[in-house]
Protein backbone atom coordinates (compact mmCIF):
# COMPACT_ATOMS: atom_id res chain seq x y z
CA UNK A 1 0.00 0.00 0.00
CA UNK A 2 2.75 2.88 -0.90
CA UNK A 3 0.12 5.62 -1.33
CA UNK A 4 -1.34 5.53 2.43
CA UNK A 5 1.35 6.94 4.59
CA UNK A 6 5.19 8.03 4.85
CA UNK A 7 5.83 4.97 6.59
CA UNK A 8 5.39 0.89 5.88
CA UNK A 9 2.33 -0.55 7.48
CA UNK A 10 1.41 3.07 9.41
CA UNK A 11 -2.10 2.35 8.14
CA UNK A 12 -4.68 2.59 10.98
CA UNK A 13 -4.94 5.34 13.23
CA UNK A 14 -3.59 3.56 16.25
CA UNK A 15 -0.51 2.68 14.36
CA UNK A 16 -0.13 6.48 12.92
CA UNK A 17 -0.68 7.40 17.16
CA UNK A 18 1.87 4.80 17.63
CA UNK A 19 4.35 6.00 15.22
CA UNK A 20 3.51 9.67 16.44
CA UNK A 21 4.47 8.82 19.99
CA UNK A 22 7.65 7.26 18.75
CA UNK A 23 8.76 10.51 17.38
CA UNK A 24 7.46 12.51 20.17
CA UNK A 25 9.17 10.65 23.04
CA UNK A 26 12.01 10.19 20.77
CA UNK A 27 12.54 13.79 20.48
CA UNK A 28 11.20 15.51 23.99
CA UNK A 29 11.57 12.54 25.96
CA UNK A 30 8.85 11.21 28.11
CA UNK A 31 8.77 14.10 30.55
CA UNK A 32 8.66 16.86 27.72
CA UNK A 33 6.29 14.52 25.49
CA UNK A 34 2.44 15.31 25.47
CA UNK A 35 -1.00 13.45 24.11
CA UNK A 36 -1.52 16.95 22.68
CA UNK A 37 1.42 17.07 20.48
CA UNK A 38 0.69 13.49 19.67
CA UNK A 39 -2.09 13.92 18.82
CA UNK A 40 -0.91 16.82 16.47
CA UNK A 41 1.57 14.80 14.59
CA UNK A 42 -0.59 12.17 14.02
CA UNK A 43 -3.34 14.20 12.46
CA UNK A 44 -5.64 13.20 15.27
CA UNK A 45 -7.88 14.92 18.02
CA UNK A 46 -5.84 13.94 21.89
CA UNK A 47 -9.11 13.25 22.71
CA UNK A 48 -8.70 9.93 20.24
CA UNK A 49 -5.17 9.12 21.68
CA UNK A 50 -6.77 9.23 25.16
CA UNK A 51 -9.41 6.93 24.01
CA UNK A 52 -6.93 4.53 22.46
CA UNK A 53 -4.14 4.68 24.81
CA UNK A 54 -5.87 6.29 28.51
CA UNK A 55 -2.97 7.83 30.25
CA UNK A 56 0.71 9.25 28.71
CA UNK A 57 2.34 6.75 30.64
CA UNK A 58 -0.08 3.52 28.88
CA UNK A 59 1.05 5.09 25.30
CA UNK A 60 4.99 5.61 26.20
CA UNK A 61 4.45 1.63 27.19
CA UNK A 62 2.92 0.82 24.21
CA UNK A 63 5.06 3.03 21.73
CA UNK A 64 8.48 2.21 23.17
CA UNK A 65 8.30 -1.61 22.89
CA UNK A 66 12.11 -2.83 21.60
CA UNK A 67 12.14 -3.31 18.26
CA UNK A 68 13.56 -6.84 18.77
CA UNK A 69 13.41 -10.36 20.93
CA UNK A 70 15.66 -9.95 23.00
CA UNK A 71 16.08 -13.57 24.03
CA UNK A 72 15.88 -14.42 20.41
CA UNK A 73 18.72 -12.07 19.85
CA UNK A 74 20.73 -13.56 22.84
CA UNK A 75 20.55 -17.29 21.03
CA UNK A 76 21.71 -15.70 17.05
CA UNK A 77 24.45 -13.45 18.43
CA UNK A 78 26.34 -16.36 21.00
CA UNK A 79 25.93 -18.90 17.74
CA UNK A 80 28.93 -17.59 17.10
CA UNK A 81 31.19 -18.11 20.03
CA UNK A 82 33.59 -15.67 20.92
CA UNK A 83 35.11 -14.62 18.21
CA UNK A 84 34.26 -11.68 16.59
CA UNK A 85 31.51 -11.54 19.04
CA UNK A 86 32.07 -8.01 19.68
CA UNK A 87 31.46 -7.04 16.21
CA UNK A 88 28.58 -9.18 15.78
CA UNK A 89 26.86 -7.25 18.88
CA UNK A 90 27.83 -3.67 17.74
CA UNK A 91 26.44 -4.56 13.95
CA UNK A 92 23.51 -5.86 15.66
CA UNK A 93 23.00 -2.70 17.62
CA UNK A 94 23.81 -0.19 14.97
CA UNK A 95 21.56 -1.87 12.45
CA UNK A 96 18.57 -1.32 14.70
CA UNK A 97 19.60 2.21 15.21
CA UNK A 98 19.95 2.85 11.86
CA UNK A 99 16.14 2.05 10.86
CA UNK A 100 13.89 4.52 11.42
CA UNK A 101 11.53 2.77 13.82
CA UNK A 102 14.38 1.13 15.40
CA UNK A 103 16.14 4.71 16.24
CA UNK A 104 12.63 6.33 17.06
CA UNK A 105 12.26 3.52 19.65
CA UNK A 106 15.42 3.86 21.17
CA UNK A 107 16.27 7.24 21.20
CA UNK A 108 12.82 7.42 23.02
CA UNK A 109 13.85 4.82 25.65
CA UNK A 110 17.34 6.80 26.28
CA UNK A 111 16.27 10.33 26.47
CA UNK A 112 13.73 9.12 28.59
CA UNK A 113 15.22 6.68 30.58
CA UNK A 114 16.96 10.08 32.61
CA UNK A 115 14.13 10.65 34.36
CA UNK A 116 11.38 7.93 33.48
CA UNK A 117 11.89 4.38 35.45
CA UNK A 118 9.86 2.41 33.12
CA UNK A 119 12.75 3.84 30.33
CA UNK A 120 15.56 2.97 32.71
CA UNK A 121 13.80 -0.17 33.09
CA UNK A 122 14.00 -1.09 29.05
CA UNK A 123 17.26 0.24 29.03
CA UNK A 124 18.61 -2.20 31.85
CA UNK A 125 16.95 -5.07 30.00
CA UNK A 126 18.92 -4.81 26.93
CA UNK A 127 21.97 -5.63 29.49
CA UNK A 128 20.06 -8.38 31.73
CA UNK A 129 18.43 -10.26 28.91
CA UNK A 130 20.63 -9.71 25.81
CA UNK A 131 24.32 -8.65 27.01
CA UNK A 132 24.16 -11.34 30.10
CA UNK A 133 22.72 -14.12 28.65
CA UNK A 134 25.26 -13.75 25.52
CA UNK A 135 28.36 -13.35 28.02
CA UNK A 136 27.22 -16.00 30.43
CA UNK A 137 26.39 -18.78 27.56
CA UNK A 138 30.56 -18.01 26.75
CA UNK A 139 31.44 -19.10 30.05
CA UNK A 140 34.02 -16.52 30.68
CA UNK A 141 34.62 -14.73 33.71
CA UNK A 142 33.47 -11.67 35.42
CA UNK A 143 30.62 -12.32 33.09
CA UNK A 144 28.58 -9.55 34.95
CA UNK A 145 31.09 -6.91 34.62
CA UNK A 146 31.99 -7.50 31.00
CA UNK A 147 28.39 -7.37 29.62
CA UNK A 148 27.94 -3.89 32.01
CA UNK A 149 30.98 -2.67 30.70
CA UNK A 150 29.72 -3.68 27.17
CA UNK A 151 26.64 -2.05 27.84
CA UNK A 152 27.94 1.10 28.44
CA UNK A 153 30.07 1.10 25.05
CA UNK A 154 26.82 1.14 23.68
CA UNK A 155 25.07 3.21 25.44
CA UNK A 156 27.75 5.81 25.43
CA UNK A 157 27.75 5.60 21.47
CA UNK A 158 24.33 5.81 21.00
CA UNK A 159 24.40 8.93 23.39
CA UNK A 160 27.51 10.21 21.14
CA UNK A 161 25.53 9.54 17.78
CA UNK A 162 21.88 10.78 18.00
CA UNK A 163 21.39 12.75 21.62
CA UNK A 164 24.46 14.53 22.04
CA UNK A 165 25.65 14.68 18.40
CA UNK A 166 29.14 14.53 19.18
CA UNK A 167 30.90 14.63 15.32
CA UNK A 168 33.27 11.68 14.42
CA UNK A 169 30.13 9.49 16.26
CA UNK A 170 27.10 10.98 14.33
CA UNK A 171 29.02 11.56 10.97
CA UNK A 172 30.42 8.06 10.97
CA UNK A 173 29.26 5.42 8.27
CA UNK A 174 27.48 3.03 9.77
CA UNK A 175 29.89 0.05 8.30
CA UNK A 176 33.07 2.20 9.55
CA UNK A 177 31.32 2.94 13.13
CA UNK A 178 30.89 -1.30 13.28
CA UNK A 179 34.73 -1.50 12.33
CA UNK A 180 35.64 1.11 15.28
CA UNK A 181 33.99 0.12 17.96
CA UNK A 182 33.95 -3.84 17.26
CA UNK A 183 37.50 -4.51 18.33
CA UNK A 184 37.01 -2.30 21.53
CA UNK A 185 34.17 -4.60 22.76
CA UNK A 186 35.94 -7.56 21.61
CA UNK A 187 38.86 -6.74 24.11
CA UNK A 188 35.98 -5.90 26.76
CA UNK A 189 35.02 -10.10 25.89
CA UNK A 190 38.69 -11.09 25.96
CA UNK A 191 40.78 -8.86 28.36
CA UNK A 192 42.09 -11.05 31.26
CA UNK A 193 40.87 -10.25 34.77
CA UNK A 194 41.79 -10.46 37.87
CA UNK B 1 31.99 27.56 60.06
CA UNK B 2 30.65 24.09 61.23
CA UNK B 3 27.08 25.33 62.29
CA UNK B 4 25.75 26.67 59.13
CA UNK B 5 24.55 24.03 56.84
CA UNK B 6 25.04 20.27 55.53
CA UNK B 7 27.18 21.68 53.15
CA UNK B 8 31.43 23.33 54.06
CA UNK B 9 30.70 26.63 52.16
CA UNK B 10 27.45 26.65 51.58
CA UNK B 11 26.87 29.81 53.88
CA UNK B 12 24.93 32.49 51.72
CA UNK B 13 21.18 32.19 50.32
CA UNK B 14 23.01 32.53 46.92
CA UNK B 15 25.09 29.22 47.68
CA UNK B 16 22.04 27.58 49.34
CA UNK B 17 20.00 28.22 46.11
CA UNK B 18 22.57 26.81 43.96
CA UNK B 19 23.43 23.74 45.94
CA UNK B 20 19.58 23.20 45.72
CA UNK B 21 19.38 23.83 41.77
CA UNK B 22 21.95 20.88 41.66
CA UNK B 23 20.16 18.84 43.54
CA UNK B 24 16.69 19.33 41.97
CA UNK B 25 18.24 19.40 38.22
CA UNK B 26 20.43 16.22 39.04
CA UNK B 27 17.44 14.03 40.00
CA UNK B 28 14.49 15.39 37.71
CA UNK B 29 16.72 17.08 34.74
CA UNK B 30 16.33 20.95 33.08
CA UNK B 31 12.95 19.67 32.00
CA UNK B 32 11.65 18.41 35.69
CA UNK B 33 12.86 20.84 37.67
CA UNK B 34 11.07 24.12 39.28
CA UNK B 35 11.78 26.93 40.93
CA UNK B 36 9.02 26.27 42.99
CA UNK B 37 11.47 22.87 43.61
CA UNK B 38 14.54 24.59 44.04
CA UNK B 39 13.11 27.00 46.50
CA UNK B 40 11.21 24.59 48.66
CA UNK B 41 15.03 22.78 48.71
CA UNK B 42 17.01 26.05 49.94
CA UNK B 43 14.27 26.83 52.34
CA UNK B 44 13.42 29.88 50.53
CA UNK B 45 10.12 31.63 48.77
CA UNK B 46 10.23 31.03 45.13
CA UNK B 47 10.07 34.92 44.73
CA UNK B 48 13.75 35.08 46.17
CA UNK B 49 14.73 32.19 43.50
CA UNK B 50 13.26 34.74 41.14
CA UNK B 51 15.29 37.46 42.36
CA UNK B 52 18.57 36.14 42.91
CA UNK B 53 18.51 34.00 39.25
CA UNK B 54 15.75 35.65 36.42
CA UNK B 55 14.82 32.70 35.08
CA UNK B 56 15.16 28.53 35.34
CA UNK B 57 17.59 28.45 32.22
CA UNK B 58 19.88 31.54 34.24
CA UNK B 59 20.31 29.59 37.46
CA UNK B 60 20.49 26.23 35.46
CA UNK B 61 23.73 27.78 33.89
CA UNK B 62 24.84 29.19 37.09
CA UNK B 63 24.18 25.95 38.42
CA UNK B 64 26.12 23.60 36.49
CA UNK B 65 29.50 24.39 36.09
CA UNK B 66 32.06 22.11 35.01
CA UNK B 67 33.30 21.41 38.90
CA UNK B 68 37.12 22.19 37.54
CA UNK B 69 38.86 23.89 34.37
CA UNK B 70 39.34 22.33 31.17
CA UNK B 71 41.77 23.69 29.60
CA UNK B 72 43.64 23.49 33.25
CA UNK B 73 43.01 19.89 33.74
CA UNK B 74 43.81 19.22 29.66
CA UNK B 75 47.39 20.11 30.61
CA UNK B 76 47.79 18.09 34.29
CA UNK B 77 46.47 14.86 32.39
CA UNK B 78 49.08 15.18 28.88
CA UNK B 79 52.05 16.36 30.72
CA UNK B 80 52.37 12.13 31.85
CA UNK B 81 52.60 11.75 28.16
CA UNK B 82 50.52 8.36 26.79
CA UNK B 83 51.71 5.85 28.95
CA UNK B 84 48.80 5.27 31.33
CA UNK B 85 46.51 8.23 29.86
CA UNK B 86 43.30 5.73 29.87
CA UNK B 87 43.53 5.25 33.34
CA UNK B 88 44.47 8.73 34.14
CA UNK B 89 41.61 9.97 32.24
CA UNK B 90 39.35 7.67 34.02
CA UNK B 91 40.83 8.64 37.69
CA UNK B 92 39.81 12.06 37.08
CA UNK B 93 36.40 11.39 36.02
CA UNK B 94 35.56 9.39 38.75
CA UNK B 95 37.59 11.32 41.35
CA UNK B 96 34.91 14.21 40.04
CA UNK B 97 31.90 11.73 40.24
CA UNK B 98 32.58 10.98 43.86
CA UNK B 99 32.22 13.91 45.37
CA UNK B 100 29.03 15.34 45.66
CA UNK B 101 28.89 18.80 44.56
CA UNK B 102 31.26 17.06 41.23
CA UNK B 103 28.52 14.64 41.27
CA UNK B 104 25.28 16.58 41.18
CA UNK B 105 27.02 18.38 38.26
CA UNK B 106 27.69 16.07 35.81
CA UNK B 107 24.66 14.03 36.61
CA UNK B 108 22.15 17.21 36.65
CA UNK B 109 24.22 18.08 33.40
CA UNK B 110 24.14 14.06 32.18
CA UNK B 111 19.76 13.94 32.67
CA UNK B 112 19.51 17.56 31.44
CA UNK B 113 21.49 16.89 28.06
CA UNK B 114 19.03 14.55 26.52
CA UNK B 115 16.55 17.42 26.38
CA UNK B 116 18.53 21.00 26.75
CA UNK B 117 20.62 21.87 24.15
CA UNK B 118 22.80 24.27 26.86
CA UNK B 119 23.72 21.02 28.55
CA UNK B 120 24.03 18.90 25.78
CA UNK B 121 26.46 22.00 24.50
CA UNK B 122 28.05 21.30 28.66
CA UNK B 123 28.33 17.82 27.86
CA UNK B 124 30.28 18.05 24.40
CA UNK B 125 32.40 20.58 25.85
CA UNK B 126 34.60 17.79 27.90
CA UNK B 127 35.37 16.51 24.41
CA UNK B 128 36.13 19.42 23.07
CA UNK B 129 37.71 21.42 25.34
CA UNK B 130 39.26 18.95 27.41
CA UNK B 131 39.91 15.10 25.95
CA UNK B 132 40.73 16.83 22.08
CA UNK B 133 43.08 18.85 23.58
CA UNK B 134 44.97 16.15 25.11
CA UNK B 135 45.00 13.78 22.30
CA UNK B 136 45.80 15.88 19.71
CA UNK B 137 48.95 16.92 21.87
CA UNK B 138 49.36 13.33 21.73
CA UNK B 139 50.06 13.29 18.16
CA UNK B 140 48.54 10.16 17.53
CA UNK B 141 46.42 9.75 14.83
CA UNK B 142 42.48 9.88 14.45
CA UNK B 143 42.34 12.37 17.53
CA UNK B 144 38.78 13.02 17.17
CA UNK B 145 37.67 9.89 16.58
CA UNK B 146 39.45 8.82 19.39
CA UNK B 147 38.56 11.18 21.47
CA UNK B 148 35.06 10.76 20.99
CA UNK B 149 35.08 6.72 21.76
CA UNK B 150 36.86 7.84 25.04
CA UNK B 151 34.26 10.25 25.40
CA UNK B 152 31.39 7.91 24.62
CA UNK B 153 32.93 5.30 27.18
CA UNK B 154 32.41 8.12 30.31
CA UNK B 155 29.46 9.29 29.32
CA UNK B 156 28.56 5.23 29.36
CA UNK B 157 29.95 4.72 32.76
CA UNK B 158 28.68 8.06 34.05
CA UNK B 159 25.05 6.77 32.95
CA UNK B 160 25.50 2.94 33.87
CA UNK B 161 26.73 3.79 37.31
CA UNK B 162 24.78 6.93 38.64
CA UNK B 163 21.70 7.63 36.41
CA UNK B 164 20.22 4.20 34.90
CA UNK B 165 21.84 2.06 38.01
CA UNK B 166 23.38 -0.99 36.22
CA UNK B 167 24.34 -3.28 38.98
CA UNK B 168 27.91 -3.67 38.45
CA UNK B 169 28.61 -0.67 37.56
CA UNK B 170 26.90 0.85 40.63
CA UNK B 171 28.20 -1.23 43.30
CA UNK B 172 32.48 -0.96 41.79
CA UNK B 173 34.38 0.62 44.14
CA UNK B 174 35.91 3.73 42.70
CA UNK B 175 39.22 2.25 42.58
CA UNK B 176 38.06 -0.84 40.62
CA UNK B 177 36.44 0.79 38.72
CA UNK B 178 39.35 3.25 37.77
CA UNK B 179 40.79 -0.53 37.10
CA UNK B 180 38.60 -1.98 34.86
CA UNK B 181 38.30 1.24 32.47
CA UNK B 182 41.33 2.70 32.45
CA UNK B 183 42.56 -0.29 30.48
CA UNK B 184 39.97 -0.11 27.82
CA UNK B 185 40.60 3.79 27.38
CA UNK B 186 44.13 3.08 26.75
CA UNK B 187 43.59 0.51 24.21
CA UNK B 188 41.09 3.07 22.63
CA UNK B 189 43.96 5.29 22.58
CA UNK B 190 46.54 3.35 20.72
CA UNK B 191 45.28 0.27 19.19
CA UNK B 192 46.24 0.72 15.90
CA UNK B 193 43.81 2.37 13.27
CA UNK B 194 43.83 2.30 9.55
Amino acid sequence: MPRTGRRPGATGTRDRIVNAAQDEFGELGFEGGTLRGIGRRAGVDPALVHHYFGSKQQLFVASMQLPFDPSELAHVLADGGIHGLGERIIRFAVGVWEQPAGRRVMVGISRSAVTDPRAADALRSMLESTLLPIIRRLGVDHAELRASLIWSQIVGVLFGRYIIRVGPLAEADPDDLVQRVGPLLQETLTRPMR
